[in-house]
């Protein structure tokens, strides 16, 4: 511990990551000064120090009452310049350096510490470099921490890293959706084929996890407790945000937004069991449907894990987009006869994939030289004068489709589709 | 008209759609004064009433300058007392009644006029009803006008009208692209067919100007236009407001979203088409790959029209979602086996179908009563003691699944992953 009154580094915001980070700084021999708006937050990280009798802790964190000048409204790492009036001794806070701190557990040996993907004002980060290389996980590779840049991007890393983890949770929900209704696997099995693939390629944090959650027993009753949980699942905003924000940036989150959609449609339970009943009534016979088919289990187990591809940005982090890295080019190229099966059989099964069909679709659109968006167009310059542009020479064109057509003068739709809103006032 | 020096309607806002609604209130009988907040748009109005040589609509056309006290900072529909400083004599601008206004060519008889949504101010709305009511397109049902509700809700219900519009023109285009490339089906048949269609269950404005566009030739050279155009999509703001919308409310919009994403992609022309050129080195045969069955051409083409479902909320607005509608769920139940050969053979092909996977994966989640999102929940409360509740008893759960699964001490993650956010100072 730094023999000081003075803390180098401050924390802001004491919900349960930030007391994880507050008790883990003075754990690696630095003073701490913490604070929370809700100043009660404070007192109970301290007792939290306390109740767990690590004295390094409580020694290293210093309460921060009052609020110091940390203005809410200030562009972050902008606010300079101000010294603080709290309660304890402490340097002037010169910057906010935004930090956003996730867990990778993903790495085996990376239990204990957060990835941190700081933001905010460089020199401030500099400044406080050293602590938080201390702080962060560590794995082969050394301490899992990488400057983004200035302002929130930190944050903004964090959010898309929330929306992918949405994208990977789905697709393996679905791989044991398929697994379970169209394979007949049990969860026994289930819990040696995902160990299986956390050896492999699929090697990650969810992947590991999921074969714990086929392990655990129901202690209520037969069976395992995975078979018993409620099927509406929760969420926080953060994915919502990617999805407002790739709507914004205008990119294409297929398997996101489809994963976003699929914890929507889970919250509504009692509607599903409404429509599972009206179609049974309608003449719905099961809701897996008999594929026709006779299903070669091991075949499908093994379509399902080249189905769930693992990203290729190691190699390359420049590129435009994973397609056209050469090396995972071959390997969709060599898998995707497995993941059409998975699709398809999925399909005809009545089992909804919307992530898995989601990142096919976009495979499939991305690698396209020519889609039928030249038909959409048309339409748009046929009822909006949107006008077009051609394959084989440059300009925008305009047509008067409906009158070449019907070979007479009269055009379709006196007002336009794509109609600007107007005000009328009395 | 009316012989009176104060207009009972003014608008304001003369972009296309803003001036077709002034030149037609004016054709009906009405004085309308009319503002812009770029005033030459108002006399570009003024020039285009007598331009067109309707003498009527230049008498009717009130020009306003400058701005009357309408406030763009105040809520719409709450903008009340106060007098205009106008130009022109007018009666005091009492209330705003805020007003979308489309075209809904759709109902064959409705060419002229628009279909309106007023919001706003009920009070104001009843007031110019007459007018309003007289200007709409009319259909047999009588005007197309239905007041929707205070402040911004017309234009709401507008911005969501286009986002449904952009799913029913990306199905549309998908249908094209498996006709045309799993079917073989050439533009003169697809004009008959879309003919067809629009005879049936699919008539529809979309459905009949996509017949007439697959009509017109090429003036530059051989076959139709269609052909030639770019297929780069463009595209306005109010899909993308859509998707935040819906996303802010937490309701699936998988259609929507996935019609969306294509435009993104479709924007992207040349990373698509360096795509495709590493697929090919990559070992990727064909665009378009060889669904390794006879293909029914009769058959597919019943297919695809079964698969563009058209809706049912006439029957009963006050659906849940329409799968619950009796009627229209035994029409699922016929057709489905339809819509996922035409989905799974588009799989098959290489052919995304995003929109139609998007509708199904939607249908095959919302009537199944039990989904895999129990597994999401157990790995959300492994890893972020999010808890969980159960099928078989009230109440909310947590398991320590790591120490039950592996019989153990270690728990997994000291860091969660559904961390929160906190702010180092330093």
């Amino acid at each position: 511990m730094e023999a000081s009154a003075l803390s180098r580094i401050g924390l802001a915001g004491l919900a349960v990551m930030g007391q994880k980070l507050a008790l883990n700084v003075p754990e690696k021999g630095f003073q701490i000064s913490v604070y929370n708006r809700t100043t009660s937050k404070v007192d109970e990280t301290l007792d939290r120090a306390h109740r767990e009798d690590r004295p390094l802790h409580s020694q290293g964190l210093r309460p921060l009452h009052p609020t110091p000048q940390i203005h809410h409204h200030r562009p972050l790492g902008e606010t300079s310049g101000t010294s603080t009036p709290s309660a304890v001794s402490m340097k002037p806070v010169r910057r906010v350096c935004f930090i956003s701190a996730w867990g990778s557990p993903g790495a085996r040996k990376a239990r204990h510490g957060p990835s941190l993907m700081p933001g905010g004002s460089f020199e401030a980060y500099n400044n406080i470099r050293d602590i938080l290389q201390r702080v962060a996980a560590h794995v082969d590779d050394g301490p899992c921490i990488t400057y983004i840049g200035e302002g929130g991007s930190g944050n903004f890393v964090k959010m898309v890293h929330n929306g992918i983890e949405y994208g990977d949770m789905q697709l393996i929900s679905q791989a044991y959706d398929v697994l379970k209704h169209v394979g007949g696997v049990s969860n026994a099995e289930l819990a040696e084929i995902f160990d299986e693939w956390n050896k492999g390629e699929l090697e990650s944090f969810l992947v590991q996890i999921t074969a714990d959650i086929f392990k655990v027993k129901d202690e209520y009753g037969e069976g395992e407790l995975v078979d018993k949980i409620l099927d509406k699942t929760g969420m926080k905003g953060t994915r919502k945000w990617t999805i407002q924000q790739a709507a914004e940036l205008l990119v294409a989150a297929l398997t996101i937004a489809a994963s976003l959609d699929c914890r929507y449609l889970s919250g509504l339970k009692e509607e599903r069991q409404e429509a599972a009943k009206v179609l049974k009534e309608a003449g719905l016979k099961d809701e897996v449907q008999n594929v026709g088919v006779h299903v070669d289990k091991k075949r499908l187990i093994d379509d399902v894990r080249q189905a769930l591809i693992k990203n290729a940005y190691q190699r390359n982090p420049n590129l435009a987009s994973l397609v056209v890295d050469p090396e995972f080019a071959r390997e969709m190229v060599q898998r995707q006869a497995a993941w059409r099966r998975v699709v398809g059989l999925a399909i005809s099964a009545g089992i909804s994939t919307p992530g898995m069909c989601a990142s096919l679709s976009y495979f499939d659109t991305y690698r396209r030289a020519r889609l039928p968006a030249n038909l959409v167009q048309a339409q748009r310059d046929l009822f909006g004068a949107h006008a077009y542009e051609r394959i084989d020479r440059p300009g925008s064109f305009h047509t008067e489709w409906t009158k070449l057509a019907r070979q007479t003068g009269a055009g379709v739709g006196a007002f336009n589709s794509a109609a600007a809103f107007c005000y009328l006032f009395v």
